[in-house]
């Protein structure tokens, strides 16, 4: 882990870091958020996966979470939205190939050499975060559009992990929306059976009571992709069936837009702090 | 003027505007942030003035500030920081030129034909603001950098036109200083007693008492550019001598990035409304 910049922000750092990455096999950046100190215990970390042509610094440079992280106390971690490097798998258009990992493991050519965003954030970029800076165990994960499906698939498939999950306009079924279907053909291939395992209509459907955490999504009701690719009501209806505690909010003529982001995340830190925080 | 972009943000609304400017002989961007309304009375206004490199979306996107205008109930109107088009001179290099117009009336071939920000910010932009926004005539300003150096001057040049003035890490006397030499010697010219008429220092030490307004700078200690091109004990001493009600904060461990500008806009905007909303 080499830092590349930092900066002061609210009183604490806000830092970018490289490391060379085993599981994807290119050299990756992320940006940390680390908190003032406000008590004597090691902080716990909100995960922020980023949507579509995103890297680590969308969020960092335009969801303004510092300040809310800064007074309750949590650090945040913005990783990359998929490989990098001259070397990784591309393709044209924003939506697959760099900047579109869908937070999954590739299992077909050319894309199984690197895409494996999935073992990154459930392996590799914990054990970094721990190793590298002073945090405790608990953390939560949350997430925008395509990193909306990637907030809700890390929580949905690793019971236990995450006291809390939440997303701003996410990409809910994706077996079943043109964004989702371009990127698991490529990804897993045609055969459609290997999809379910990535999509969070699907794993919520077959999750058990005990697997449940609580979940916040907000969507903006003038957002361009909500008709077509993020049908949030999907998984609405899931929630309601399995008793899932899922809270959707729907916010009235907000967009996709890191505008609609900025104006929600001090609900969703608050949110997360009220789990992170919980007696054990 | 036309819309070319709009959102909803903190209950407002963050718009981007294209207009043909008189003044400047070429077509304008600007943002506005129109909050929800929090009275019976049009809203007073903010102009925000952006610093090298920057347009009308650096501070928009990065300062988080609609959060608190939407709170007070202040519009922010942001200007980009030269003229922009084709037929607009340019020049090698990020200080000079387009992206670096430094608010001022050149008088220099080949940079007169457009460059005159002081006269768009001073004349034109405030009559469209009034023409098509419903705004008081109350207005306060605030910038970053070679901004905050527009911010002061417009201020000091125009006694009685704004409520208050506030900048971050600004430029005060940019005669002694690099980035002050090398723009106002293409700008205006080798005739240096041309370029007192746009240093802040110079301006406030001629200023009568009755031209005070309460001003507030924050300056970070870590920011690389302070030894050589910021200096704002200059400014303090003018104010110290003078009596002017400058209050200059330095913000330890802070740079010059918008990580800083996010973490005190708050203090400006509050500042600023405490005067913005006086009793006249």
């Amino acid at each position: 882990m080499e830092m590349i910049e930092e900066h002061r922000c609210f009183e604490g750092w806000q830092q970018r870091w490289r490391h060379h990455s085993e599981v994807l096999n290119c050299t990756m950046t992320l940006s940390v958020f680390l908190p003032p100190p406000v008590s004597a215990n090691p902080p716990p970390v909100l995960y922020w996966l980023s949507g579509l042509t995103c890297n680590d610094e969308n969020f960092t440079t335009k969801a303004n979470a510092q300040r809310i992280a800064a007074q309750l106390g949590i650090v945040l971690v913005m990783p990359d939205t998929s490989p990098r490097g001259d070397d990784v798998a591309d393709a044209e258009g924003y939506d697959l190939g760099k900047g579109a990992g869908f937070y999954l493991n590739a299992t077909q050519a050319p894309w199984a050499a690197h895409y494996r965003m999935y073992d990154y954030l459930r392996d590799e970029l914990p054990a970094l975060v721990q190793e590298h800076f002073n945090v405790s165990n608990r953390c939560a994960i949350s997430g925008h559009s395509m990193g909306g499906h990637g907030a809700l698939i890390m929580a949905l498939k690793n019971p236990g992990r995450f006291t809390s999950v939440s997303a701003f306009a996410p990409i809910v079924n994706p077996v079943r929306v043109p964004w989702g279907q371009k990127a698991f053909s490529a990804y897993l291939g045609e055969d459609q059976s290997q999809w379910a395992a990535w999509d969070s209509c699907a794993l919520m459907a077959q999750a058990s009571a005990e697997q449940q955490i609580p979940t916040l999504v907000d969507q903006g009701d003038n957002d361009q992709f909500l008709a077509d690719q993020l049908q949030p009501a999907q998984l609405a209806e899931v929630a309601r069936q399995t008793g899932w505690p899922l809270t959707l909010r729907i916010q009235p003529g907000y967009d996709h837009s890191y505008f609609f982001i900025a104006s929600f995340i001090e609900d969703h830190l608050r949110f997360h702090a009220e789990h992170l925080f919980a007696e054990a």
